[in-house]
């Protein structure tokens, strides 16, 4: 983040590199001319700020661009600017309900270290768990070294509420956690010093109480020590959702609703290319919309909520499968039983289908965007989800003309990883002065 | 608004002349260093930007501040700046399902001259009801001339959906309006000429065609003459909010949802003081958010929305009551069955609030808002409908801590109209040198 106090020129000089690596990025390999073109900057000026990057260590030039083809002018061979694959990299790590998982992002984008381990996290211990994660992030971190990437932060995704502008887990459920820090136990991690004696989860009592194990030894969270990787922890659903603006720009728009169904059911809402993160960092409750009020009670206090149709839970029960089982059999089991005609799951699929038809349809008519991506662990049920779901969206939003588009996830259940990672890396990308070499 | 080409310095002018005035907007009365202090800049600079503020009839001097009061420095009595009463004024319209209004606000927030008309606007014809609301719009720039005001820009507020950065209502249903440009019926209302033969609705057939009488007279909507006032056409519950956001700063926060109930029930979702308009305009129709799935037909085609609950007709019915005669009539006497403790009508008003409360959680799920904002009609049956509203509300949000806050709209039934007429103003504020005498 840009300091206080910093010169005017040096926040132009920051802007505007940070400019040219964005370009880069969205271009792909291209010409200094190109960056010129597409900034409205002179040449020499880009080549100024080209060469720093260069220098820098994040930017490097590569080959020869074909003549015509991304950058150069028409027949005018000569080298390409590219995000260097060999500088700083973003550590994306996910806390699943089943699972642990770990990668680490290069300035182009490119997955270039991965971990995750099987790791029941249903009514867990965050002490236990966020320990197993910080030795999986330290794998990563090793491996990622190993090519010469300097990791330069950690984000992770959490299957609850998180705090705006916290590293607080507010409410998870699933993994039975309430008001835990998460920063303490992972200070240092990713950096390869060992875990202090101190370094576990913090879980205080109140809903007030933010304090981090890090804060009560004088350093602030997201920046725990000297060496200590910044952190940053979101909800998944919000991950996932920048996953898909930023990996998928093809398909997805600027504007749309991102559902992203795991254990529970979250969405983000994306404007004009923001997360819409509410007044306290809670928006995108989705799950929690009343579609029968007068439903099953849900743990959230309401009845008939979304989650009480569509959620994995109920979805698995009301196709007569074990929901305290393994996920990935589970889901295994009703997939094949949905491919087979099964009676039984075909009409839970429905059920859950109409469920998040209703539920999008007042999304819809509050929001009007200009898409509703589909995504997490139901985005492989979407060939049986989608009538329903397609249906009820048709005849219950208000507005004239077509409803929204609706996109099914290529990312699918990677979307909150591959998100964090990101995260994560286009902090380079953001502020290049602070990750010059 | 500010033409291409503008030079930078031009702009930066601009700018700052207009950081000047929402400065003094914001502060009331003030001194020339209040106004240096609040936007940083140098008392030099404010005192050139004031001079020509005050040359351009925009600014006036008033008395003297009083010591240590709103501006002057401790015992520093001198002049106060404020906005002036007797130069530009904003003209606000509103089409209401039995009624039009018109008013005009100076830029201090004045109202300054009204007229209303009561009008039957149900399945009606657009050109008659445009050509009654262009000569209450005449009225009432008449009087704001004779009170040294020169109208500048004139805001409608229709009960219906607007196509975003058009003239165009696409759908108006309790009006019969669908795909109306209303542009063409207003021009050259508000300068004292009179209508052309040609100026009548032009009612296009599909969805699609959004040409206006202006544009087949090769003038563009917005500024259909040299002439004519720029007409900007908004949903009533937009304008609604808005007047909320700007006339109510103390009790409503900049992000919330303001229902805004008439015949139709709408929304307007605020954040960040920013409205929500949505990839077509569409947003905020939170009268077809999903209530009771297998409810009652709609008219939008759906099952069960709010508006089956607690949108005007369905809660006279429900409470024994005449829809279809006049509607003050209609409410006085509910209210009045209501402050006798009638059952059916306490129990139609509860449903209602009930209804309000099922789809207002989903909304607070979603967006995470700090207030949701009680307004337009519904707002005066607040005592009866509060109880079950703030039930649901509270069982079925389900992020921990407390619901957001409930306020009740303290313009009610004005909100629109006031909403417009500031919209109009507002323009000097945003961009005073198109507006220096
Ligand atoms: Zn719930
Ligand atoms: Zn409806």
């Amino acid at each position: 983040m840009p300091g206080h106090g910093a010169s005017p020129q040096r926040e132009m000089r920051r802007r505007n590199l940070s400019r040219v690596l964005h370009a880069v990025a969205e271009q792909g390999p291209c010409s200094r001319a190109a960056v010129a073109a597409r900034l409205g900057l002179t040449r020499t000026a880009v080549s100024t700020l080209v060469e720093e990057l260069l220098r820098g260590g994040l930017l490097t030039e590569q080959g020869t661009t074909p003549p015509g083809g991304a950058g150069g002018g028409p027949g005018r061979p000569g080298t390409a600017l590219v995000l260097t694959d060999a500088g700083p990299c973003g550590l994306g790590a996910e806390i699943g309900v089943d699972h642990l998982a770990v990668c680490a992002v290069d300035p182009r984008g490119q997955v270039r270290a991965r971990a995750r381990l099987e790791s029941d996290g249903r009514d867990s211990d965050p002490g236990v768990i966020l320990t197993r994660l910080r030795t999986l992030v330290d794998e990563v971190a090793h491996q990622a070294r190993a090519l010469e990437l300097r990791p330069v932060r950690l984000a992770v995704a959490v299957p609850g509420l998180v705090a705006r502008g916290t590293t607080t887990v507010v409410r998870a459920p699933n993994l039975g956690w309430y008001d835990t820090d998460i920063a303490g136990a992972l200070a240092g991690a990713g950096t390869g010093d060992r875990p202090s004696a101190g370094a576990e989860a913090h879980r205080t009592a109140g809903g007030k109480d933010y304090r981090t194990v890090g804060a009560r030894k004088g350093l602030t969270a997201g920046a725990l020590s000297a060496d200590a990787l910044p952190l940053l922890v979101d909800n998944e659903a919000n991950l996932g959702a920048l996953a898909e603006l930023w990996l998928d720009s093809g398909r997805v728009p600027r504007d749309f609703v991102h559902v992203s169904a795991e254990v529970g059911i979250g969405a983000a809402v994306v404007l004009s290319g923001d997360l819409l993160r509410g007044t306290r960092g809670f928006a995108g409750e989705l799950g929690h919309v009343p579609v029968r009020p007068d439903g099953p009670r849900c743990v959230c206090g309401g009845r008939g909520c979304l989650e009480q149709y569509a959620g994995e839970i109920a979805l698995l029960r009301a196709a007569g499968l074990r929901a305290d089982g393994p996920r990935d059999a589970a889901f295994t089991a009703l997939a094949e039983r949905a491919a087979t005609g099964d009676t039984r799951t075909r009409d839970a699929l429905e059920e859950a289908g109409t469920a998040l038809g209703i539920a999008l349809a007042g999304t819809v008519n509050l929001l009007d965007p200009r898409a509703v991506v589909l995504g997490g662990a139901l985005a492989r049920f979407a060939t049986w989800l989608l009538p329903a779901l397609e249906r009820e969206l048709r005849e219950r939003t208000a507005a004239p003309g077509v409803p929204p588009t609706l996109v099914i996830s290529g990312l699918g259940a990677e979307g909150p990883l591959l998100g964090a990672a990101h995260a994560a890396v286009r902090v380079v990308l953001d502020d290049p002065l602070s990750h010059l070499a």
